[in-house]
């Protein structure tokens, strides 16, 4: 049976070269080796050395492992939050961080735009100066993006809060600027094209320092940044990681260093373009995100007019899967991701069947 | 290079099915699948089937999954404790769930013993009824092992409480008394031969209604019982779940179940007597845990006199790999995994070499 082409946002395809990675692993018996020995250790110093150097990563960051993206929000709200969480929510994940807090029981202030839109620095009207501030990126429910150029912004308006930002499907292809924000996460099903069971968490130095202050004075949370920051310096985990998806993330980030970071980049612009060119000459799939500076490079999502289930099974029998829209826009959405290894050609063959079915 | 022999005590060997079992999952692209799939929900269903067959687990214990088995440390003390957990001491893995809860504000009572014995139900003296009591029947640290016959009298004991036990590197070798144990919990790397991801949490009602209940009255956690057993209606997980993994687990406990766990633990005794006589009939080597009733089956511990350096060093050399001591123990013990993926072939190999060392 002839494989599947998955463009769902997440888990999605898999980065074309993990098969082979995978082999490898079980050659090198990667399943067995101790989270304890120094093998591990080296991978872990490798995989960030190797994420360093496709991204950029100033040397004041490191970088933690958890579970998944969701597990960070939780540990960021424990470790770096006493009282004051600030929110900006412009779609179902960045609302369910914001959920999280109130939760944990947490002051939490949340700013809220349609879905669609994002909130802008100029409405962040506090006088509470937050500890924390919560960005996301790119919704993966909604295909909406936070433009780059607010971060300088809201950095600006609240020097002293942690600022986090959720990367979780924009991460590589994103050049994040570094100099605002003080925490970036994300999960590696997502961009990186590997199994989901991995969250990872790049963490600047003043995030950790408030951290362990607050460790100090409070009941520390299990898995939180003080533990992680502790067993960072050998390059170990608290717990036993997955160390199987550390090893493929350090070699598909090895394999994305070798074909380039900027070829990368412009290859996901060219391919998120045709996406959007092919939404906006068609009345009945239309962007969703109706100001171009705002649609997702990443998560191209589409208004189908609910034509969705329809849209999703006739190309379901010629082998490609699309995602639903998320939520209370199951029907009428499509989502359509824009990850490295989606090749050129795929979403060009993806076009094309999008046309025939909407020109007969 | 022909490939090592693992008996290091988790991560292990992986289960001799696997590598077949990851090419098959690679072949169905289940990585790719969503979580939110009928597909997952089939596999997640399916897996709580085997587990019940292979294992006798009655219809009101329900089966969730985590990233970890300490992950399931932390989830029972945010569901299930307000104030109250008592905790039987008896090696570094039993201490640490004890410590997690002091660190989480609780009132955490210990019952200790030193290393390589086991505390005694008559020992538990105390006059606050706890809400869970925390058993580890398998220290992994030690190789010590709590007899099966306490759990009844510990229940008798404290009949309210949540009576929790620490199965990790013991199940399903062992033949868990069901009715005396609320909740049971396990990681994939040990027994089941899986790679690191995954922790399992065997529950009853008793457990996820007391949490139910406590989720009204206080913060609940993230990730925690009631988000869990709330997702369970529909095979789900509040999170994106190490997918492969519990593909991996559903296969491995299909293969178990044809092999028939009877045979299963058959072998598992007569291995774990081969290496407890060798350890017995050299005064160099002799088993750490001297009450032959409190010695573990599946994680056998010697003591070496400090010569562990040197035995792992030289079987090293011949490709196989041991398991020093944990902690303090680290230069005077040697580990050895006995799980169901180590054959009696194996195990011979391995008395063989040991025999060599020590009668030169």
């Amino acid at each position: 049976m002839p494989k599947n082409i998955y463009f769902t946002p997440g888990p999605s395809a898999l980065y074309f070269t993990v098969e082979e990675h995978m082999r490898s692993a079980l050659r090198q018996q990667i399943p067995s080796i101790s989270h304890r020995s120094r093998q591990f250790s080296y991978i872990y110093e490798e995989t960030v050395a190797h994420l360093r150097a496709l991204t950029d990563l100033p040397d004041d960051y490191q970088v933690f492992f958890t579970a998944s993206a969701t597990e960070i929000w939780e540990r960021l709200l424990q470790s770096c939050v006493i009282e004051d969480s600030l929110h900006l929510v412009n779609g179902a994940f960045s609302r369910r961080f914001y959920n999280m807090a109130a939760q944990l029981g947490k002051s939490a202030q949340m700013f809220e735009v349609p879905d669609g839109g994002v909130v802008l620095p100029a409405a962040l009207n506090t006088n509470i100066p937050p500890e924390l501030i919560a960005i996301t990126h790119n919704e993966t429910s909604t295909g909406v993006q936070q433009p780059l150029a607010h971060l300088k912004e809201i950095r600006e308006k609240f020097p002293d809060a942690i600022t986090t930002i959720d990367v979780v499907s924009s991460f590589p292809l994103v050049e994040l600027p570094f100099e605002y924000i003080d925490s970036a996460y994300f999960s590696v099903q997502k961009c990186f094209g590997l199994p989901a069971g991995l969250g990872v968490w790049i963490i600047n130095q003043k995030t950790i320092d408030r951290a362990l202050k607050l460790a100090e004075q409070t009941n520390t949370a299990h898995h939180g940044i003080a533990s992680l920051w502790q067993k960072y310096q050998t390059y170990q985990t608290p717990v036993t990681p997955n160390v199987l998806s550390i090893f493929l993330l350090n070699k598909v980030l090895k394999d994305m260093i070798d074909k380039g970071i900027g070829r990368l980049r412009m290859e996901g612009k060219y391919k998120a373009a045709l996406i959007y060119q092919l939404m906006e000459s068609h009345e009945n799939l239309k962007p969703f995100v109706s100001n171009p500076d705002w649609r997702s490079q990443t998560v191209l999502v589409g208004d189908t007019g609910g034509r969705t289930e329809q849209i999703i099974q006739k190309l379901a029998t010629q082998g490609i899967v699309l995602g639903s829209g998320y939520g209370s826009h199951k029907k009428n959405h499509i989502r359509i991701a824009n990850f490295p290894t989606h090749s050129k050609e795929q979403m060009e063959l993806l076009v094309d069947k999008l046309t025939t079915i909407y020109e007969g």
